[in-house]
């Protein structure tokens, strides 16, 4: 990921009118926006007032249908933009794991293809992984990179296991655990030089609302995200970008009427662009409710000043805390996005966080590996970076007398 | 579908503040219920509060995901017990045809099994058992029945097309298209007293929340529905009901961190209930508006009660409808629910919900069969029905005229 360092910091007002309108940072100080993101009192007004007017319209009728529909171009095109592709290769979905790992199902496999996934990947990515490599006979091998920070490790990392028939390749833009940017242009690009052309698969769930996506969509095949994390929308709306090549090779397995082109006679006329990908009724004042959240955060800058104050945020807590003794950050080097990932020698990180939540800091741990993930958005204040900093310490100091 | 005409009415006082709740019946004369029913504000505001709730809480920390947890097992249970199932044989969707697909494609099919679709089904369903045969390579065979409204035609038919290689049937609990109510549990009888077992699939779209579902259930290995019609809760939100063989038998395809039993040594452990099918972050808060919209229903009658009530009214529109001359109901008896869908002499389906529109009355046309369909639910009012049927013989009248 690109430092942003040069472009223009947001202002303080906007961000102070955000917060304001974050109920969720009022009573506690806030670090699980990689989780979810808090969500805006105008987004939940936006849904509020969406529901309202379907219902005036219809619930289900021609005013109401032509109402859903200009609201789900308007967030098709919102989001293509963010994505950098055509409204025609994005498609909606429930959740970033939907996304993920829907398309799979329809790619042309053959028995012995090698499906390579990243250590750092979501469970549920991995489970559906291995149920396909399972029923289609597929060999999984594992791309090692929880210790890579720089480009040039992790394409060494992938050319050592790299295989003439590797098929799919899993790679998250931002490691949900370490909180490392993966290389994923330069991946792509050493894909498209293997013989096999691998698909790449990237999962989106931690940079999508934190740093700009065009240039990792543009090379990967899929490219899904979820609007309930750093874009501050409401849980249970996400997208996908698909290549012109996967929409051209694959098949779509959950097939409803919003992928149909309503062909009687043929069953299975599917729509030719993303939305074959799309199933049935979503709930669509969702879309209204991520529309707002995305105006609100525009407000604050663009997608590379937003990026810029991240990694202002993050690179002061990853400096706090390398100062304390007895904690270690995960990345040898400030982190690229809002991701800031420690542990505390001699406690188990859920340890760690069961004791800063009784101060009321917002964090989460790992297991694999075992770790604590501190995240910082523009929201972030500097007041509670140095908040979480002095009760780390706090936290060390005690254990060491007590 | 058991007529329920023995039992008590429900109050019109009931009634009538369930409507003064819906404000999507205040500007229009509603029959549409089977497309999307109204949503109450109770039901609107009841989000509302969990949006609040969940920022409150979190959005992503423990005691969020506590209240989270209450939420997903209080609807679990209200559902399971309207199925009559225990809660870890039913698992959430957002919407029918995810319920209805989601499990089809982990089922261990063979080369040459018969799937046997009616010709009364939803054309997402019918897409996707297309093309599940076309890549396991089954053959699709049709069950005729739009024709059917007794059991013994049904059965009949059933019983001309079942193959020694059938595995699979499709067949809606209540036809969306003609209404007519298909015997579930006699099928399922039959299908049991079958060498090869085939698995029954229903479709509970539009029976659930007008009819009493247990009986059905009990029949079928996979019972779908949503949230968002007959039961008036928000759109997005759907489950289904799975039969033991087919947890014990099928697997998960689109698997997500609600399905995995948290097992890091083992990628594919999940847990071994229903939630196995659930995949990754829903729009918990549409839990809380099912729930409030079940219990606005509840206030007006159970089930039985209900169903009384919709039977008077689709008895007396199919009633009403006959006695106008170029007018053709498509079932030659009372509905046995609440759709009753007819046929203008002369004039395209689209042509007379068009005409009907204009005067403010909301209904939908079908292309296959061709026809026009009115939904009655507890809400509909004997006054509203008195329009339809009046300005349904003046459409004839004026057209006669012209």
């Amino acid at each position: 990921m690109a430092s942003a360092s040069d472009a223009a910091l947001p202002q303080e007002a906007a961000i102070a009118a955000l917060r304001q309108d974050m109920p969720a940072l009022a009573n506690k100080t806030y670090f699980n926006y990689g989780g979810q993101g808090p969500l805006p009192t105008a987004s939940l007004q936006a849904m509020a007032a969406s529901w309202r007017r379907i219902q005036e319209l219809g619930p289900f009728a021609e005013p109401a249908s032509g109402y859903v529909e200009e609201l789900i171009t308007s967030l098709r095109q919102t989001l293509a933009a963010l994505c950098g592709v055509p409204p025609q290769r994005l498609a909606f979905t429930e959740n970033v794991t939907s996304g993920c790992v829907l398309p799979l199902w329809g790619l042309p496999w053959h028995s012995g293809d090698q499906l390579l996934i990243s250590d750092g990947e979501h469970p549920g990515v991995v489970a559906t992984c291995h149920e396909i490599a399972r029923r289609e006979e597929l060999d999984v091998g594992t791309l090692p990179v929880q210790d890579c920070v720089r480009e040039d490790q992790v394409l060494e990392r992938l050319d050592k296991v790299l295989q003439p028939r590797t098929r799919l390749v899993v790679l998250s833009h931002l490691l949900w655990n370490t909180g490392a940017a993966m290389p994923i242009p330069a991946v792509g690009q050493r894909l498209r030089e293997h013989a096999n052309q691998p698909w790449l698969l990237v999962d989106g769930a931690q940079s999508a609302g934190v740093a700009p996506l065009a240039d990792a969509v543009a090379a990967a095949d899929l490219y899904a995200f979820t609007g309930h994390k750093w874009f501050c929308g409401p849980e249970g709306l996400g997208a996908m970008a698909l290549s012109q090549r996967l929409l051209d090779g694959g098949a779509p397995t959950m097939i409803g009427w919003r992928g149909l082109a309503g062909n009687p006679e043929h069953p299975l006329c599917l729509y030719g662009d993303a939305r074959r990908y799309e199933i049935a009724t979503s709930c669509y004042p969702l879309m209204a409710g991520l529309l707002q959240s995305l105006r609100s955060l525009a407000a604050v800058g663009d997608s590379r000043q937003r990026l810029a104050l991240i990694q202002a945020h993050s690179g002061h807590l990853w400096r706090g805390l390398r100062q304390l003794e007895g904690v270690e950050t995960l990345l040898p080097e400030p982190p690229p996005a809002g991701l800031v990932s420690f542990r505390v020698q001699g406690h188990r990180p859920r340890q760690v966080v069961h004791a800063l939540a009784e101060q009321g800091l917002v964090l989460r741990s790992f297991e694999k590996p075992d770790c604590v993930r501190a995240c910082c958005h523009v929201t972030t204040l500097p007041t509670e970076l140095g908040r979480l900093i002095f009760e780390i310490a706090s936290f060390v100091t005690n254990f060491r007398s007590a």
